[in-house]
C-alpha cells in the first residue's frame, strides 16, 4: 500500500494556483530596500537606536530567553516593569504580558467567557479573536461590522453572562469601532467589553495612550484591552490590560499564559524602550494620524477609493484580487512597499492595498508614495467601485 | 442597575483559594538566586555569551521587531537562515518559524487536519496540542497515554484522512513516546504523524538532533515535527519541520502564521547562535541525559518515586497538590528551584515535582539538588505512591 498521507496537499496547491491565490515568503534584507508603507511600525520605533539598544541590553542582562512558563522561571523583574508601565501608560489597573498579541487574545477570550456564556463579535474582527471565540466554547454571535445596535440586540436575546469583543481599529480597512456606543450597549446587559487595541496603541488617544483612553473607557470596571507590542512599540509580544482581579484570573486560568514560555527579555526590553520614547515624544502619535489623513486626501483626490482613516491604516480598494496583487507588485517595483489584502484574509471578499502611515515618513516620502500608488493603479480602480 | 460584569471572577477566585490552587507570578532577578532545576534551559544556553551576543546583534542589525506578518514585511534573511539551519540540523526538507512553539502547534494541527478528518491525540499531550485539536474542527480521538495499539484502533475505526499527534517527550513525566510504534500504526491507515519535539530537540538523537532523528523518522514522507526555540535553544519561538509541500501549505493556510507578527529578530538570532554552539559541542545533548539519569538514580535510591527519564525531565511524585506546593517551596527556601505540577496542569490529577537536568549542572550541584529534594520530601513521598 503506498504511504502518501499528504497527497491531498498537492490538490489544494493546484486549486490555489488556479485561483491565483498562492502566497510566498519573501525574505527581506536588513536595510530598507524600498519606501516602507507595508509594515506595522507605525511610529518608526523598530529601528530607533534607543529601542534596539534596550532590546540588546535585555538579552545581555537577562539571557536570550525567559527559560520557562511565566509561572515557573519565565517571569523576570523586566516583565513586571513592562506590565506596570503598560498599565500606567494606558490607564488600567493591571497588565499581563504574553508572547504575542495573538496569544493575548486567545487568553482573554477563553478566560473571560466559557460554556454557557455569550461572546458578541464584530464580523471584521482579527483572526486571533475569531480563534479565541472558537477555543472559548462560548456561544458566539457574529454581528454585522460596526453595528452597535446589532450588538445590543444579540445581548438582549441571550440574557446570561456575556462579553462583547471588537478591534479598536480594524486591520483591513483602518476604521475605528464606536467604543462609547459599544460600552452603552454592554451596560444594560451587564456585559464585559474586550477591545483589541493592536492598531490603536501608540496612534490614538493623548500621546498614543490608545483607543480606550481616547474614549474615556480605560480603567473602567468591565472593560479589558488586549495589546500587541509588535506594531507601534516595534517589538514582539502582547498584553491584556484590565482590573487586577481580571489579571489574576488570567494568571490562574489562561492556557496561553500558563502553558507558554514567557516573552523573551529582548522583546520585553524593546517594548519598554519604545514606551520610554513615546512618553518623551508624544507627538509621534498625532503625526502618524496626520500622515494617514494626508495619504487619504491625496489618494482620493487622485480618484482612488480609500476609506477615511481613523488611525494609521489607509485602505485603498482594488478591483480584484489579481489586480491588487499586480498593483502591489508594481508599487514595490517602483520602490514603494505596500500591503495587499485579498481573500481569504478579507472577510468581505474585497481586495485592497493597505498603506501604513508611519509617523516618521517625510513630506517628500508621502509625495513619492502617493505618486507611485496612483501611477500604478489599475484602470478600474476608483471608477468601478464605490467606498 | 449595577454594572459588574466581572463579579463571577471573585467567586472563582474564592473557590481556587479554598482548594489551595492559587497561582501567583513571582518575578525573578537577572542573576540566578538559586540552583536552577526548574527552567527548560536544558543545555544551559540561554545565558551563553555567544547566544546572548547573537540575540543582541540581531536586534541592532534588524531592529527590535520584525514589523509585520511573515507574509508582508516580517520575513527577514535571518528567518530564512534559521529555517534552513533548523531543517538541516534535524534532517527535514523544510522548516517554518513561528512566534512560539504554541503557535507552531496550533498551525500544524489546524492546517494538516480539518472538518471530516481525524486527529488521534495522546491523553498526555501538551495544552497547545489540545488547543490545536479544538481549533481544527477535526474529529479528535483522545487515546490512552503511551498506547500505540489504541492509536491503531482509533485509525482503523475512522478510515478517512487522519493525523496522529504526540509529544516526543511528555512535559509532565518526562517519558518518551514510542515513535517507531506510532509510525507503524500510521502506515496501514495512510495517516500522517505529527511529533511535538519541544523537549527532545537538543537532548535526544545524535548531537541533540531530536527525537525524530533518533528514531530514524526525520525527513520521512508523512512525518512532521514541531519545535520550540524556547527550551534547549534558550530563546523564543517555534517551528514546523516537514516536507516542502507541507511547509508551503502552512504558508498559505496556517492562521497563526498568516495573522501573527513574525518572530523578533533577536529571538531568531539567539536560536541561530544556540544551534551554532550545539553543532560545535554536540556532547551537551548526552550530558543533559546523563544528568537526568543521575538525578533519577539518586532520588529513587533515597526512596522517592520518580519516573525513569527518557530525556532531561525528571518527574518526582508528591502525595498531594498541597504537599507538592510545600515541597517545592521548601526546596526553593533551601536554595534549589524546582518545578511543581498540579491540577489542572496534570491530566491525571497526580501532583509532582519536576526537575530539569541541565547539561551544565556540575557534580556538586547535582549532589546539592538531590540532598535538598530528599531532605524536604513530605513523609509520605515514595511510600504511599507507586510509579
Ligand atoms: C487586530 C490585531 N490583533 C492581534 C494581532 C496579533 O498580534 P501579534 O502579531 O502580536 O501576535 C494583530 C496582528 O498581528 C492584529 O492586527
Ligand atoms: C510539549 C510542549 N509543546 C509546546 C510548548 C510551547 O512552546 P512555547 O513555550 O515555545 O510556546 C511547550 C512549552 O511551553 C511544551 O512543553
Amino acid at each position: 500500500m503506498p504511504f502518501t498521507p499528504f497527497d491531498w496537499i498537492d490538490d489544494e496547491a493546484r486549486r490555489r494556483a488556479a485561483a491565483g491565490l498562492v502566497r510566498t515568503v519573501r525574505p527581506r534584507g536588513a536595510r530598507p530596500e524600498s519606501l516602507d508603507l507595508a509594515s506595522n511600525d507605525y511610529l518608526g520605533l523598530t529601528r530607533h537606536p534607543e529601542v534596539t539598544a534596550a532590546a540588546a541590553a535585555a538579552a545581555h542582562r537577562w539571557g536570550a530567553g525567559s527559560t520557562g512558563s511565566r509561572l515557573v522561571t519565565g517571569s523576570t523583574a523586566l516583565h513586571a516593569d513592562l506590565e506596570r508601565d503598560l498599565a500606567d501608560f494606558c490607564g488600567f489597573e493591571a497588565a499581563l504580558v504574553f508572547s504575542s498579541g495573538y496569544a493575548a487574545n486567545l487568553a482573554a477570550l477563553t478566560a473571560l467567557s466559557g460554556r454557557g456564556s455569550l461572546i458578541v463579535s464584530d464580523a471584521g474582527n482579527h483572526a486571533s479573536i475569531v480563534d479565541g471565540c472558537r477555543l472559548s466554547r462560548a456561544e458566539t454571535a457574529v454581528v454585522a461590522h460596526a453595528d452597535p445596535e446589532a450588538v445590543a440586540k444579540a445581548l438582549r436575546a441571550h440574557g446570561g453572562r456575556a462579553l462583547v469583543v471588537t478591534d479598536s481599529v480594524f486591520s483591513v480597512d483602518g476604521d475605528a469601532a464606536a467604543l462609547p456606543d459599544l460600552a452603552e450597549a454592554c451596560r444594560p446587559a451587564n456585559a464585559a467589553l474586550l477591545v483589541d487595541d493592536a492598531h490603536g496603541l501608540g496612534v490614538l488617544g493623548e500621546g498614543g495612550r490608545g483607543a480606550l483612553a481616547a474614549a474615556g473607557l480605560a480603567g473602567r470596571d468591565g472593560v479589558v484591552a488586549t495589546l500587541t507590542l509588535s506594531k507601534s512599540l516595534g517589538s514582539q509580544g502582547g498584553a491584556v490590560l484590565g482590573p487586577a482581579r481580571v489579571i489574576e484570573h488570567l494568571v490562574n486560568t489562561a492556557r496561553t499564559f500558563i502553558f507558554d514560555t514567557g516573552l523573551a527579555p529582548a522583546a520585553a526590553g524593546g517594548a519598554l524602550g519604545a514606551l520610554g520614547v513615546l512618553r518623551r515624544e508624544p507627538e509621534r502619535a498625532a503625526r502618524a494620524r496626520q500622515v494617514a489623513a494626508a495619504l487619504h486626501t491625496r489618494l482620493t483626490a487622485a480618484g482612488l477609493t480609500a476609506v477615511r482613516p481613523d488611525a494609521a491604516v489607509v485602505s485603498v480598494r482594488a478591483p480584484s484580487a489579481d489586480a491588487a496583487v499586480r498593483w502591489a507588485a508594481d508599487c514595490r517595483a517602483a520602490g514603494t512597499a505596500v500591503g495587499c489584502f485579498r481573500p481569504p484574509s478579507v472577510p468581505d471578499g474585497v481586495s485592497r492595498l493597505r498603506l501604513t502611515a508611519r509617523a516618521d515618513l517625510t513630506e517628500e516620502q508621502i509625495t513619492t508614495a502617493v505618486a507611485t500608488v496612483v501611477a500604478t493603479a489599475p484602470r478600474q480602480a476608483g471608477t468601478d467601485l464605490s467606498g
